[in-house]
């Protein structure tokens, strides 16, 4: 299969390093000029379970991939929430009838955005377990296991979304054809929605914040708030559940001991979040369902007046 | 007259100075070893706007003012929100049915605490423009000026408090006779109930949350939300009134550059905050009356586990 992977930082390399390794033709898309020029002069170097693998994998920015004429059957979208738009914007070109778009970002209503690019019985959506961090330009650490739970928006996408399982598959990315891929992104975003913004703005990991006899009630009104925005768009959340799955993290020997990605963004690089993707989406839905979501409003300004304290860019 | 000060920190301090040099006969009450023992050996040093003054004060804990058998006519209290009950608890021998006391202390709710241990005709309330810093046990610094609005509860109460303002204009401490301590405590605690949260929560001063475009939203809706209890309790804020006084304070001018005290409790000395006698109370009292109020009580649950995070104590 001929893919694109749209957004090529740690996850995006992740997912085509492995792609690639098990012989698809793989592009990436990226607008780090240091970062495509370390893959274009090294490779893509990474630390693959402790092994290191470089990859000789080409490498675009939006306009570049314009100008090669470059087609492809699926586009993995992997960019910043905030970039999603511009980058589908920039690369539109390369968008044909038969091409299909798997959205694996973080976060709530990227379909509106897709929508506007693809047509939407060509677009998938997809959640990922795995991990992967950034060391430098063009270096990657890729550690441990993890899986791919994905699914067609429409049904007539179901035949290739079959067919991205079973390429995925032998690509050892453990992927999970989904029959309710939206619970599982609403799942996993009031995960984001609790960890991400509590320990940015309390500036602690997992374990710290969830050591806090605050913390319960907190997580469950923002959990509630999610719940009933899910509920407007036909997603019944178990939220005892849920509260238990983000409870689970609190453990040092799970994730406890990790700083959430907003929080590296934001206090450790002084980056803009995707605060306004997860939270703030709620909060936007609960403007236009009429639904008070008081916590992540305010959750959301905190995390913006943060970002402008911290001169984030 | 004959004047307790209960709490003599730099507040205390000052107040029990300003009326010592005036020619009441001032005590001192407060628990903090080291500053009792740097009283005695030193007296009361103070930087008073650029003068060094020693003022040979009596200072004593709550158990020894017990065992003195003094008995005082007036008590101004100011010790911190949460110590308020444990000292009147622990001095209440001292009160006689001629003792009066005038809380000068910020937040809300204390006239349930002081109603336990002096009748309401002989409480007082007041709240105070002056600033004091304490330097180290011992020292004050009392720049500046300010003014000190105070009146009776009750009716009874009138002839006393016209008494104490003669007292205080005395002691040059600016007294106003006020016709409704009530709205200004209310307005003042929304002050507080802004200012001191959001900095100490997003690690900035006036000026820096003043200055982001999520501050006025963030700032109106807790106002709303004290207006809202204070109406219930018979207080009518004037919003928009309250909202630019608040604003104004943001103009590095005036006190942007300033760090609230609670962000210096938490933050910078890492002591439990008065936070539950602001945005707390607000909390509590919107539970007992039915009214939601829920930036007060998550900005109460974010500050309770940032003083968990950082050790408070």
């Amino acid at each position: 299969m001929k893919i694109a992977i749209a957004g090529a930082g740690a996850m995006g390399s992740r997912i085509g390093l492995m792609l690639h390794q098990s012989g698809n033709e793989v592009l990436l898309i990226d607008r780090w000029p240091a970062h495509i020029e370390a893959i274009r002069t090294n490779g893509l170097i990474a630390d693959f379970n402790g092994k290191e693998v470089v990859a000789k994998l080409p490498i675009y920015s939006p306009e570049e991939i314009i100008e090669s004429n470059e087609h492809v059957d699926l586009i993995v979208a992997l960019t910043k929430a905030n970039q999603l738009d511009d980058m589908f914007c920039s690369i539109q070109s390369i968008i044909t009838d038969n091409t299909y778009v798997l959205c694996l970002l973080n976060g709530l209503g990227h379909e509106d955005v897709l929508e506007k690019y693809v047509p939407k019985k060509n677009i998938l959506f997809g959640i990922t377990m795995w991990t992967a961090g950034l060391a430098g330009p063009g270096k990657v650490t890729l550690l441990g296991d993890g899986e791919i739970e994905l699914e067609n928006l429409e049904p007539e996408g179901e035949a290739f979304t079959k067919k991205v399982v079973e390429v995925f598959q032998e690509a050892n990315l453990n992927p999970i054809y989904s029959h309710n891929v939206r619970y599982s992104i609403w799942r996993k975003a009031c995960v984001n929605g609790t960890l991400n913004g509590l320990c940015t703005i309390l500036d602690c990991n997992i374990a710290e914040l969830g050591a806090q006899k605050a913390a319960e009630s907190m997580v469950r009104t923002i959990v509630s708030e999610f719940a009933s925005i899910a509920a407007k768009e036909g997603i019944i959340l178990d939220q005892e559940e849920v509260y238990q799955h983000i409870a689970s993290t609190y453990d040092p020997d799970n994730i406890g001991l990790h700083y959430p990605s907003m929080y590296q963004d934001l206090i450790k690089n002084h980056r803009l979040t995707e605060i306004d993707y997860i939270n703030g989406a709620i909060w936007r839905k609960g403007q236009k369902y009429d639904i008070a979501t008081p916590y992540c409003a305010f959750l959301t300004q905190l995390v913006h007046a943060k970002e402008g304290i911290l001169g984030a860019e």
